[in-house]
């Protein structure tokens, strides 16, 4: 359990000033050499010692044959020599002082059999006993920008720190999410991989980040649960503050199966995990794509959005599905006031569109005076919440690329949610698919960085922007039942 | 009703000599203007003639102030003259002996009241009294690469013809489908874009699809149908020897209203559509991404192809996700064989990893001939039919850019689906998503295109892929029940 001096303690665990990386190598094939290069090229700002008997120096750095033989101290060591030689690398660590051990090396519980466990039992006294927190064993360790650590793969993330937590039982998922965050916008306060969590676990991770006031967002990926009554009270806790964005693996009978032998932990039962997400007002996603765009939803939309959406587009067939979609995720799409209407009507050609809900413009390209008009109108009719605008990145196919007016069709919407105070979510779907078309896809990403940086959600399809703000409206209606437990 | 007259006739529809565009203009924000400047940028290798009462010259072209004007015959007139002009051209084709006009404009039943209603009526009486078929109105017209045809905003679409048709109610996914489909390797016989269906509809076009020699899988988007029963009959006859993929849209509330204003067809209910699916035997998708998705699986996967799924990838959260996912689309992820999992121990480091099914290699990377090594004991292990390898994209990340052997990793799926004839299917993550990764996006496509060209389908999550093969099984398992009409 995480107490007031616990908190403090994982404050030191996510900002350390000295690393000893224990099984350094220059092989990035190997987990010690990749890790190091990971933070000599994250740009670690502390002191960093790699340790390895058989070495005077790696990449550069004077290398120690122990942890014991580093003259200064030393708060983190990530361990990722043999499992068999993990307890002594963690008794150097207990000699030495350090405050938390990082155990990249597999090779316990999850191995199923006795031995594994036993070892992973030996390791975790040796933390105990010896003062030395463990993160792991079988996991990628902790990215945390502020404190200039990263990921064993974590070379290339962002140096940025921002208001998302991600707690992963998977090293990969750890990955996955920091890297395809760069291009979404989100930014982390910490990552953390903690894999068989023989120390720290989900819940401790959680009770830590409810405190932490650089964490906004909690999100997680969770395979099985330790503590199944502290961790469902966490969450209900966390909930009330800061939303819970939690996506559980391993409730097939295949995927449950697949559970035991990765991090050694139970999957549940679905009607278990139903009973969770009731309970709790957590946020269920099903899949890394739904955890971020629900994640983008979040960060960027506030009290001011509603249900009931104006959905606007160019292509009738866009607008049909759409409104599928939208209905499908929970979200209203209301007919527009007739004094919308008529107003449309004077905006749009008199035909090969639609005035009603969705909007059809009629070609996936207008003029950027009919974009703007429509977009008015529909943002002053009061029985429109929210706009969703599916229609900018055929611009970049016709125009964009040939040096045009593209930017003036860009910023309407910017524009026109700053004006009327609604909030606008984007949709930009991919246009070009195709090798040649590289440079396509890049304005496509510049266009979404623009909307991002402008507190404005993008998505790439319409199902994913509606299923995102459905998540979203759903935490945010919640009343939450005071839990029983 | 299509009879054998009727085929011959759409042959000529496919593969016009000449075209007259109707309301031709060099503004490309104006449907003429798009057309005119498409068709002579996709390079339509017959005569193309420009009608404009206000121009002697278009885009280079002679241009001709009706169609009477033009002096040589004429298989089809495109037309996008304001609704009440669309009779008098019509007339004037009639009179000309044009075989089909396809008529973009809108402005017709979809607008809801009587005098649009009238206005299709007269149009199609046009029509069938002059001998003229319509394609529309409210339409995009036809591609038809072999044909020289392309959509209103079809410029750049694939010149290669392909075995695979689509038939779209809306104009926006009939082009976002033939766009899309460059990067995905999906090829079209031909895409039909026949909005109100004032003549031509959904049922006449299955039925030609059905004879069509160049159309082995047929796809559609589908909002409302005409006759019901025709189309239902039609649709469960084609499915005996070709495969129908139909993305039913309209079903929701808001999506059924939207219907009525885009196309002027009912949307039908939910239960009615899942009696239809039954009965027919029709691939159902809901959405662009899955139509496309399922459509890649149809195109490559083959009568050897089965349900019970090795899954290899690296990094355990994948597969336990990843077993999730497949269960959840109707797959097995069955035990491997006590033999195979020797000797996967035998390959596979000693620990991080899982010899079970998911395989997990325990990391993202592995050295090449570990995986060679794992895909060829996997492919021998006889519990399992159906191969998907989630480990390639990776490389491109850490080596791939930077000139090493990544050519050796990537080619080994290939080689061992070819040493032991077990279909593979690749799943091939974006590791890249911010602006500046422009060119790891583009060797993920590379890779994307190697995949394709070999005959391995290709998709961008374990998800995606999954639920095309799901699809895939569901229509070659079915053993149709002869309906009863």
């Amino acid at each position: 359990m995480v107490s007031i001096d616990g908190l403090a303690e994982f404050e030191r665990i996510f900002h350390p000033q000295s690393v000893a990386v224990v099984g350094a190598s220059t092989d990035v094939n190997k987990f010690g050499g990749r890790f190091l290069s990971s933070l000599l090229a994250f740009g670690f700002k502390g002191k960093v010692y790699p340790v390895n008997p058989n070495a005077s120096e790696i990449l550069g750095l004077k290398a120690y044959r122990s942890v014991a033989d580093i003259p200064e101290p030393v708060d983190m060591a990530c361990i990722s020599v043999p499992a068999k030689a993990v307890p002594q690398a963690m008794r150097e660590c207990a000699a030495k002082g350090v405050t938390v051990a990082a155990i990249f090396t597999a090779g316990f519980s999850e191995l199923g059999d006795g031995k594994g466990r036993q070892l992973e039992e030996e390791v975790a006294a040796i933390g105990r006993e010896g003062g030395v927190r463990i993160v792991g064993p079988n996991c990628f360790g902790i990215y945390c920008p502020a404190g200039g650590l990263t990921l064993l793969p974590g070379y290339d993330y962002p140096t940025e720190t921002g208001p998302v937590a991600f707690i992963s039982q998977s090293g990969g998922f750890a990955n996955f999410f920091a890297r395809l965050a760069k291009g979404s916008g989100i930014r982390f306060s910490k990552v953390v991989s903690y894999g068989n969590a023989c120390d720290i676990n989900e819940a401790d991770l959680l009770e830590y980040l409810i405190a932490d006031p650089e964490t906004e967002i909690i999100t997680a990926y969770i395979e099985g649960v330790r503590d199944g009554r502290r961790f469902t009270e966490l969450v209900a806790k966390a909930s009330e503050t800061k939303p819970v964005i939690i996506w559980k693996a391993g409730l097939t009978g295949a995927g449950s199966k697949a559970v035991a032998s990765h991090t050694a932990s139970l999957a549940g039962t679905e009607a278990v995990w139903n009973a969770f997400f009731r309970k709790t007002g957590a946020v269920r996603v099903n899949g890394l794509e739904e955890l971020m765009d629900t994640t983008i939803a979040f960060l960027h939309l506030g009290h001011d959005v509603g249900g009931a959406v104006g959905i606007l587009g160019g292509g009738g067939g866009i607008s049909v599905s759409a409104a599928d979609d939208c209905e499908r995720s929970g979200l209203m799409v209301p007919t527009l006031s007739p004094d919308t209407q008529r107003t449309l009507r004077t905006i749009l050609p008199p035909a090969g569109n639609s005035v009603l809900n969705p909007v059809d413009f009629g070609a996936p390209v207008v003029p950027a005076p009919i974009l703007r008009g429509v977009l008015e109108t529909v943002a002053s009719d009061e029985n429109v919440e929210t706009l969703i605008v599916v229609l900018i990145t055929y611009y970049l196919l016709f125009f964009g690329r040939f040096g045009s007016n593209a930017d003036e069709f860009t910023e309407i919407p910017v524009a026109v949610r700053d004006k009327y105070s609604k909030p606008v979510i984007m949709v930009l779907p991919e246009v070009g698919t195709e090798v040649e078309a590289a440079e396509v896809e890049t304005d496509r990403r510049r266009v979404r960085d623009y909307y991002l940086s402008a507190g404005i959600p993008a998505f790439p399809t319409l199902q994913r922007a509606a299923k995102a703000l459905g998540n979203f409206l759903q935490y945010r209606s919640r009343k939450l039942p005071r839990p029983a437990f």
